[in-house]
């Protein structure tokens, strides 16, 4: 077992000096035809080779004259002209003839006859005459060195006679992707194969920041395979990065080709997710390799790599816009290593606040929901709940007066909700924190409404003895979203080693339960009490999983036998499905967010037809109630 | 002569909405792979179509156990496992073998013997497990529909399994300019013969707005060849755009074409530049013909295209930003049609304010220079100077507090000024208004600082005399720029017929003069009246031009014969040049600025021996005082 597991742990800003403080950057320069070159930077100033216009121009439809020849003309004292000699035919952007000197615009010209004209006002010399230069004079700076091209400059430079120009080089990175567990997209899976999907990420990453992204095929955990595309790579492209195999695992080989071929700078930053990344060069060009984990390979990325791709375009480093926002909610973090949170921005409590979404380097989507990075200190064990946080932005045009958050029980029917919100610009944020979970949530006012299906064992009403438990001095409503079947999961081959509840007892079936406080755990508590069986006789009651389609997901693998949820979980999973009660799933909204724009937008989703019809073509739901006040009884 | 000279006068929203109104936009969906699909939108929700990870599997390198195995395990009580049956090397991303439950990461692990570990900690069930389904589940919902998709986006939708997704089409905007009098950009220019750029600037703009702009040939003025033209590109494209031939002219063919094969529904709009525009639609295509001049052509296709694009495209219309700015001059505008003045925005006297560009409708620079359009109303003469105006923003990386504004005379050393001020990411604007016009800039506060050559004619001194008449109470020192040769410009074969400026008289050559209040008109008159003669005597005196080098432009083309200039523009146009005098150009600067960064910026270009050396590289100039304040004698 040789393991390299010794990694830096360096500071952010201290990684990204060594990093940069030991690049040679080095623009290079392109000639390209101006037609292509919106975006692109000028690498040296652009100067007319003509003059526009080349030659004195008419500015207007109308006739040509001598100036002086209509001198004191007036409506009483019109003057008459007769073409060829007084006058000619002149049309916008032609040449005025040398011996004319102004031009009349053709609505001011009275046809008497077909070979004359009268005007009634008197031209001036040069009138409607565009001189040779007024756009444009030959040699004239028409845009300096390291500009920008717009679509209007690509006019005005084409008008100055010059075709092709010089501009910075779009620096080309090569990403190799690396793990002989990758597989490319759209490949069928076999456990234990992973879809490689980082360097698509990475590409585009790459193209958005003003470069080009390459990606080679994945290559196998080979010392020897790695070596020989980085060495090409290195030869051929501005900048390489290897994806995976930058940590210390036994097949982590970036370092160690890194080190052959040139030289590591840094080994290891103390930043969480992407800690274990490689900065290094080779032969003047610069090579990264970052994490395998999705949302540590686009952060490093981020931090080493965008600043680089901009500096050898010839471009500023645009500004990382920053905002203010208090943390929804408390995030406990770990000493040692910065870690950057995913958080959403929302309008909560009449301020903007960071809710902090899926922390585990692997949850790619944490990355996609997330309006910015709110970065723990290294030096801090995480933040409270209100504190102050600078957040990052990732996306500009979030909007957090149009992001609602929900916490609480997860149900399939609010994907439907989260498209229909979508489509009236509300982001609809969910997470799933279990019905009691949610109702914690709202007394912490870290979502703007909860979901929950709490059953009241001793009334057999659901949510509302749990909300005047859990909310007491809180002034909220309850919204019906459904009704919805719960019942046993299992695979189709297991249909028949099961009937009912009891029998969980004495199967061998290995059973997978929902986390405490979640409402079908309750539901499952009460059943067992019911049947009278002691949950210690269930093989696997402690194994927990948080949403039913993870939990049905865990049952069509075979990571587990049974487990109770939803009837349209089981059907996305080809399970059977054993009713065992139909439950309640209400809305927990406070009454202060009763005239909220984002709410209203919520109820006018779930009170429609399209709702309620999309509903339905799930299995197992009812929507008698849907979008009703449920009163207490 | 035949004309339909007959256009609307509608309002601009009158305009907009009768097209948009009668348009019937539809977007286009199609399939394509979601690794091309940055920035494109979403026409259908995307769902996962398995779940990631798609088994258990280990989120760490280090051993798989079995939780219980290793309860109590502590430092003083080590735990020890066998290789096989105990534990199992396993690495980050592989699937975790069925027996086991828990990994313990390798910094955790002490490796005792070759197939025996120690362990101090225990392990809980499913630590370091990323079980099934935890970033993704089959049939969760991805992104929803309408969402413009982004890197992240892209590696989300792959991990899901989905590779090809529904988007809406971009749309493709054919582009016909028509025109005899157009060449492509890259020929050889004959007098009449105009470069054709506006297809590239309206391409640009479309693809900048979302669409795909797509050209013709140049077609010429003819109905049929254009009417087939546009036959076609209605069958196929998603627009259609006609440049030039939208007015009322001899050969403005586009009204009457898209009468004939479908409906006009507007044919003049009560705006400038641009009034003579066609909005039509042909077999609900929609098509519209832009007038030629290129200010009129990008203003139209912004006000009537942009939207449409977008809204083809399936997004949303980007709000245009506006701020508000008080014009730092007056405008006079006529009444009927609302103008969209091109400003720069800069901050002057301590607030942000205007400053109106070329009005003319040829000239693209102005376009390229503003920042934004200030809108004067059709109901209104113009605007005072200071009036509170908004401006819709053209360049949202506009930067008001570093655009230097400078008014007055023409200098070719002032290119070089620009482009190392461009260096400092300063925009350096200059105004041609003539020496004396930048004095009444300054007077009037519409410039942060002026350049002047102006000869007291009794002293022989340069510029104090008239700062101090027109400036009498305001605070300025005067920094020197240059010195220069001024003299008669005329072209080489007629180098023989003139030697001095008392020759002007006498000879037929045809002189061409600069505008009232210039420097060089200051000076010429003085050297008419040292050598006695009368204005009146000199063929063309009354004939001006705005700079040196549009002066030099005309005299080589043949427009004039002779006229007084700088030895660099005579140089530049390949012209004879006859010594006059040498004089001093000044920059006026007030003393409030003395500490304004941009100001203190130009002081460190024109100071440096960078400069200097550009200036002597042109020829007829003397730097011995650049940079140095100049003390009144």
């Amino acid at each position: 077992m040789e393991r390299n597991i010794y990694l830096d742990n360096i500071a952010v800003e201290d990684a990204q000096d060594k990093w940069y403080d030991n690049l040679e950057i080095e623009t290079a320069v392109e000639t390209i035809d101006v037609r292509e070159a919106r975006g692109r930077i000028t690498a040296q100033a652009i100067r007319s080779n003509l003059s526009a216009p080349h030659y004195h121009a008419s500015a207007m439809d109308g006739i040509a004259v001598v100036a002086a020849d209509t001198a004191g003309a007036s409506e009483k004292n019109p003057i008459s002209l007769e073409q060829g000699t007084d006058y000619q035919m002149i049309d916008t952007g032609e040449a005025v003839p040398d011996k004319f000197n102004a031009v009349i615009m053709i609505e001011d010209v009275n046809q008497v006859a077909e070979d004359r004209v009268e005007i009634e006002v008197g031209a001036t010399p040069w009138q409607n005459i565009r001189t040779v230069g007024e756009s444009l004079v030959q040699g004239e700076l028409i845009l300096p060195t390291n500009h920008k091209l717009t679509a209007h400059d690509i006019g005005l430079v084409l008008e100055g006679g010059v075709t092709e120009i010089e501009v910075y080089h779009r620096p080309v990175v090569e990403i190799i992707p690396t793990g002989t567990e990758l597989v490319e997209p759209g490949t069928s899976l076999e456990p234990g194969e992973i879809i490689e999907y980082n360097s698509h990420v990475l590409c585009n990453l790459a193209e958005q920041w003003g470069g080009r992204g390459v990606k080679t095929e994945i290559i196998a955990d080979d010392y020897e395979l790695i070596k020989t595309q980085v060495e090409q790579a290195v030869a051929e492209k501005d900048l390489v990065v290897i994806t995976a195999g930058s940590s210390a695992g036994r097949e982590d080989y970036t370092a160690q080709i890194v080190d052959d071929l040139g030289e590591v700078l840094v080994h290891g930053v103390s930043m969480k997710p992407g800690g274990p990344v490689v900065l290094g060069t080779i032969r003047n060009t610069p090579v990264i390799g970052v994490p395998g984990y999705p949302v540590a390979a686009a952060l490093t990325f981020r931090l080493f790599v965008r600043p680089l791709l901009y500096q050898l375009a010839g471009d500023e480093v645009p500004e990382v816009k920053k905002v203010t926002a208090k943390s929804a909610a408390k995030v406990v973090s770990k000493l040692g290593a910065r870690e950057y949170v995913r958080v959403k921005l929302t309008q909560l409590e009449g301020e903007q606040r960071a809710v902090p979404l899926a922390r585990a380097s692997g949850q790619m989507g944490s990355l996609v929901e997330a309006d910015g990075l709110m970065a723990i200190s290294e030096f801090s064990e995480g933040v409270t709940r209100g504190a102050e946080m600078e957040v990052e932005l990732l996306n500009e045009g979030m909007h957090p007066a149009d992001t609602l958050v929900m916490s609480g029980s997860n149900d399939l029917t609010l994907d439907i909700v989260k498209n229909e919100l979508a489509q009236k610009k509300v982001d609809f944020i969910t997470k799933s924190t279990g019905s009691l979970g949610g109702l914690t949530a709202l007394k912490r006012k870290e979502a703007h409404l909860a979901g929950a299906h709490l059953l009241d064992t001793e009334t057999g009403e659901y949510n509302h003895a749990y909300v005047e438990k859990h909310l007491p001095n809180r002034d909220t409503y309850l919204v019906n979203l459904v009704y919805r079947q719960q019942g046993l999961m299992l695979r189709k081959e297991d249909a028949d080693r099961l009937q009912k509840i009891k029998d969980l007892a004495t199967s061998d079936l290995l059973f997978i339960n929902r986390q405490r406080g979640a409402g079908t755990r309750v539901l499952f508590d009460y059943k067992l009490e019911e049947a009278g069986i002691n949950p210690q006789e269930i093989n696997g009651y402690d194994r927990v999983e948080y949403t039913h389609m993870t939990l049905a997901a865990a049952i069509a693998n075979g990571g587990a036998d049974v487990g109770l949820g939803v009837l349209a979980a089981a059907q996305a999973f080809d399970l059977e499905f054993i009713p065992v009660a139909e439950e309640r799933y209400d809305l927990i909204i406070p009454k202060k967010y009763e005239n909220d724009k984002r709410i209203q937008k919520l109820l006018e989703v779930i009170r429609s037809q399209q709702f309620k019809e999309e509903v339905l073509s799930l299995s197992g739901y009812r929507t008698a109630k849907t979008g009703q006040v449920m009163e207490n009884d």
